[in-house]
This record gives structure tokens, sequence and C-alpha cells, in this order.
């Protein structure tokens, strides 16, 4: 299996496929085409909420502004997975996650030299994850090692902020708004216990464990569903109730 | 086969074809995950509208504006076809129009404990999904009223209107808007025979058998694919035209 | 292997998807859904550079603002792929493209007596291509020729403007823009060679290898990944910043 994760929207994601079903008969996944455009931070935290979910599988992520610069090209394997994307840190918090304390072993691969200098998702990376899957289906895990295009490497890391949780308060950031507007912070859930109501950047809010604890278009702040306190709406939108976006501080209290 | 339905947009159906893929081999295809977001009665129409094209499968679909709260689990069995979804309604139209005069079999599943209250979808419906196809495939259809979580239930059912059709005047209801901004209404197509044009909410509009027999930008009602009668613009957007959206009442003359 | 492409957006692919697989086990793959709405010549572009891509497979098209008037039902044989849509020049120039010299054998075929005159993508193109699929696969190409429902046919074309080049200057057309708001002239792209800025339509731009060679925001001419002239925006939009869309004239010197 192959999945397959982008800032593309349409109609690129289909060269990525028809590359890759001219290589390998591997069944293809979509994970998204519509992560954030070029922003490889809230991208990453999106990759390490749902490729987790996935058993072994090559995973290939491209979300690339660096696209046609020296920027390296990333294979990563851990725990029966496998990673292919830009060496931008965008598939590192996801396979840290996936490879627990296991750890996660990275290389690099030599780009070739590709037909384009903007899609690098058509050039370069389908056709090496497609290679690479069939590598590690064919010849088991391990040769990956062996592979005369990869050399071992020290990759680009993106670091998911961290909150600073006291007793009465938390000063987090917004790590990404959903579809939904929903407002994640990394402020962990757990701050919420005991609790039922908190102000976010002074305002007060009720604290509920459904969205339909409160009235349609009400605001709550909840644990949602990646345990981190959300700051959101019942049938509305958080990021414009909160005036919240992805990157920005959130105090609570 | 496992097919997806939603309002979920993205990223968030990727976990829940994760964790299909992590207890099944199923092939899965997606529906939409662009279901009218919290509407569960357009979201039942549209399912209605599609899920009878396939031939027998399992059919999730996830449109819960009451995730978290008490709503049951529902699955349901008919004419060799599966539903899991929430008790809203939200399967009911599709399930008996494919099942016709046979009815349909509903169940009860036990929620366990999910990890999530707001994120269902992934910890609720889809590894229930996955089950209930795995329970479906080894043992046969029978199979799941002896599985052990399942119990026989009167679900929660959604009505989607009929129009009052006389031979002047039809009153009726907009089922739903789609894509193009065509306005599905829920008054027969054959009210439109021998009529050359109707009063739509006291506008005048050609009857046309295609979107092309009126000039680009101009109105026409037409019996649309569902077989109503629809409140179009020829390569534009009737819901704009019309001033109609889901829900509202139009009367035809 | 059966590619879905369309400007249905959502749900309708859903009811083609659902009818090819009531008739055929083939693996589904979409190509995209959100082909311009009602524009051919653009998405005969955008299928042109996509459908290349993959291995030979039957490729269903559907972006078909005739629908139900007498525009015929087109299929298509060239180099181990079979092409089925609208016969408004939708699929012509990727056909051709993936032909080569071989060229391209054209058939109508009879669209018989579909449910609607406005959903031909459910009602006559998906269960035609899921038909012409099994045909291919179980009694080889060459028995299209002498199924029952084809005639050779003299397809409609549609011909994606040339640019006018000299040593000097360029007088081109946009041929589409892209979901990031890349402009894609149809200036090929050696006319950068050898250049350090352009004027596009009199402003002056300079002439990048990678979006990155400019700071975020300012915009560049790059050659991309279709092989034309580009007018783009590091991380920002160039239709906007050239005001230029699908069509319009386009001036270099």
């Amino acid at each position: 299996m192959i999945t397959l994760a982008s800032d593309f929207g349409s109609p690129y994601p289909a060269a990525m496929r028809g590359v890759i079903c001219r290589q390998s008969e591997a069944r293809l996944v979509d994970v998204t085409h519509d992560l954030p455009r070029g922003a490889v931070r809230e991208s990453a935290f999106w990759l390490r909420e749902t490729l987790p979910t996935f058993p072994p599988a090559t995973h290939l992520a491209v979300v690339d502004p660096g696209v046609g610069t020296d920027r390296g090209v990333l294979v990563g394997r851990a725990s029966g997975h496998t990673f292919v994307g830009p060496d931008n840190g965008l598939l590192i918090p996801a396979a840290r996650r996936i490879a627990g304390d296991d750890g996660v072993d990275w290389f690099h691969a030599d780009p070739g030299d590709p037909a384009s200098t903007t899609f690098h998702g058509r050039d370069v990376f389908a056709p090496l994850a497609a290679r690479v899957h069939e590598v590690v289906r064919s010849q088991g895990y391990g040769a990956l090692d062996a592979h005369d295009r990869l050399t071992p490497a020290d990759p680009t890391t993106v670091d998911l902020p961290e909150a600073t949780v006291e007793a009465d308060a938390a000063a987090g950031t917004v790590l990404a708004v959903d579809d939904f507007g929903n407002v994640v912070t990394n402020v962990p859930g757990d701050f919420l216990d005991g609790r039922e109501a908190v102000t976010v950047n002074g305002e007060q809010v009720p604290v509920a464990e459904t969205f339909a604890s409160v009235a349609p278009g009400e605001p709550l702040v909840t644990v949602g569903s990646h345990g981190y306190v959300e700051c959101d709406v019942n049938r509305g939108r958080g990021d414009e109730q909160f005036d919240l976006t992805a990157g920005d501080a959130v105090r609570m209290a």
C-alpha cells in the first residue's frame, strides 16, 4: 500500500498516481491533497495525526515550498513503514510517532535529473516512492540499506511546539485549524480536568464534553480527537469566534 | 467493498481509511467527504441518490452533529448491503430505497469506550464498519444477527418531504442544491408533462429538456437526474437565480 | 484500470463509481473531479497533462456542457489506452499525445435511451466505460472494432492554441490557471533561454529556475512542469499578480 498526501489540490495529484501506477501495482490510498498549502509545520501535524492510523505502508507526502532548490530527498524507515518526501521536516513527527522508541532510519536519495524544477511530486517523489515500495515488497525491508541510491542522512526536523502548563494557566500555540474551523491548540487535554470554564485569551468559555453540550453557534472548549484542548463552536467556526489561526499564541486560565 | 461518505472534508477521512485498512483488506471506495456539513436530511438525500448505484457493499456514512451524545450507533442490513453510521436518520432513505419491499433490519451496536468524544468516525464507526464487513464476508450475511455487540433497533428516521401536487400547481420543498447550483425540488418530474413554461415562486421560467436548450446564463426548469423538477441556469447557478436553498418552500404553477 | 475525470465536484462522481462497480471489478483511479466547470478546452489541457502518466487504461472523462443534446458519445483507442467521453474535443489532445505517431481510432457509441437528460456521466458514459473496459480486458483490444454498438467516427476536435514566437517576443495564450494560481501559458519554455528577465504584458519580471529563487510574494516567470512559460508568484497567486485567466492573451518580450 502506498499512501499519498500533498498540498496539490487538483489535478496535479493525478500525475503522481499515474506515475506510480506505471511502476507498481501497489494499492493507492489518498490521505489528502488539501494539506495547508506550503505550510510544512501544520502539514506535519496533520500527517502525525493520520499516518499512524494506517498499517505498514509506503507513505508519500509532498508539501514542498523549496521545490527545485537543493533541499534533500528523504526516505525514512520505521516499524515496517516507509516514508518518502522532501527533507524539510514534513514527515518527521509522523515517522517518530509511528516508530516510538524504535527510532527512524533516515536516508537521502539521489534526485537524479528531474524533468522539471517545479513538480518534483511527479518527477522525483512519486517514482521514488514506487521504486522504494517495490524494493521493500520484493526484497524485504532490509534491502533499503543496500539500495544504491540511498545514503544515511541526518534529516531536517520540524518541531511541533509544546505548551507551558502550570496549575492555573497554560501558554500554548495553535497547531492547526481544521476544515470545520475547530482550533487545535497544543495544550494537553488534561488541563481541562475539573474545570467548568476557562478563559481563552481573556474570553470566558465553557468546558464541554461534546459539541452538542452547548447551543448551536455557542463557543466551547473541549478535549479534541488529538488529545489537545480545542476552541470550537457548536455547528460554527471556532477560528472566527476566537480569531485564531495556526501559529497563534493562546493563553488559557 | 466498503464505501465511505462523510461531511469531514480534509484530512479527517484519512484517519477512517487508515483505521479500516488496519482491520480489513476490503476495497475502499469514497462516495464523498463533502456532504453538506451537519445537515443530516440533505445528506440523507444525497446518500439515497448515490448508494443504490453500488453493488452490495458495506456503506459507512458519518454526518453526526450529535457526536459524543447518547445518540445510538446504527447498523443496517438490506438486500446484501450493510449500513453503518450514527442513528440520526442519515442512512434511512438510502437503505429503504435499496431494500424496496424487502425492508431493512436495523441494529444498535455497542459504541464501546471511544478514545474521543468528537471523532467517532475514527473511533467508533470506521472500526465498526471494518468489523461488520469482515463478519459478513467470512461468516455470511446471517452472522450479523448473532454478532454479540448488535441488538435489534428501531432507528431514528428522517423523512424527505413530499410535494403536494394538483393539476395546476405544486407545493414542494428544495431537497438539495448541488455543486453546480442546481436546485433539486421534490416536485415529481411528470408535473412538467405538456408544459412549455411554469412559474417558480411567481417567476415564469421555460421548461427545457436540456441545459443547452436555453442560452448560457438563462434559467430553466427541467426533470433532473433524480426524477424531480430542478430549477437551473444553463452554465450558471440556479440557487442564486431563484434565491433558493435546501429546505425552502417552492411553489410551481 | 479505469480512470475517472469530470467537473462534477461532489457527490455526483459517486454515482459513476457505483455504476462502474456494478459492471466491472476494474480498479478505479480518480484523476480529478474538479476540472474547470464546463470548460472543455481547459479541461482538455489538464487531461493531456495527466492521462499520459498512466499505464494503459480505460479513461472516462466527462465535461459536458452539451449534455442531453445530440452531441455524440465518443470512444477512442490508442496505444493500449481506451478513451470514453462526450464528442466535444475533451479527450482529443490527451489521446493524441498518448498515441503519438500511431494515431487514434475513434468511434461513436449508441447512447441508448438514458434515464436522464442531464446526467449522462451516470447514465451513458460510466456504463459504457465499464462495458468497453470489459470487452478489451476479456476479448482483447481488437474486439472494440467488432463491438456492435460502435461505429467509426470523425470526432469533434479542440485545438489548444500555439504561441507565435520570434527572437525578441512571444505572443501566446493562457492555457490554464492551476490550483496554486500559477498561470500556464503556451509559450515554449526555451523562450526563456539566456534571459534574466522578461516583460509580461509590459510588466518586467525576473526569470527564475525555482519558486524559492525570489522572495515570498514576489513574481517570477519560470519553465513550468508542462514545459511552458508560467507566470507565478512564490507562495502567492500568479493569476492575481498578473491579472490573467485561461484564454487571455499574453505577450512576452
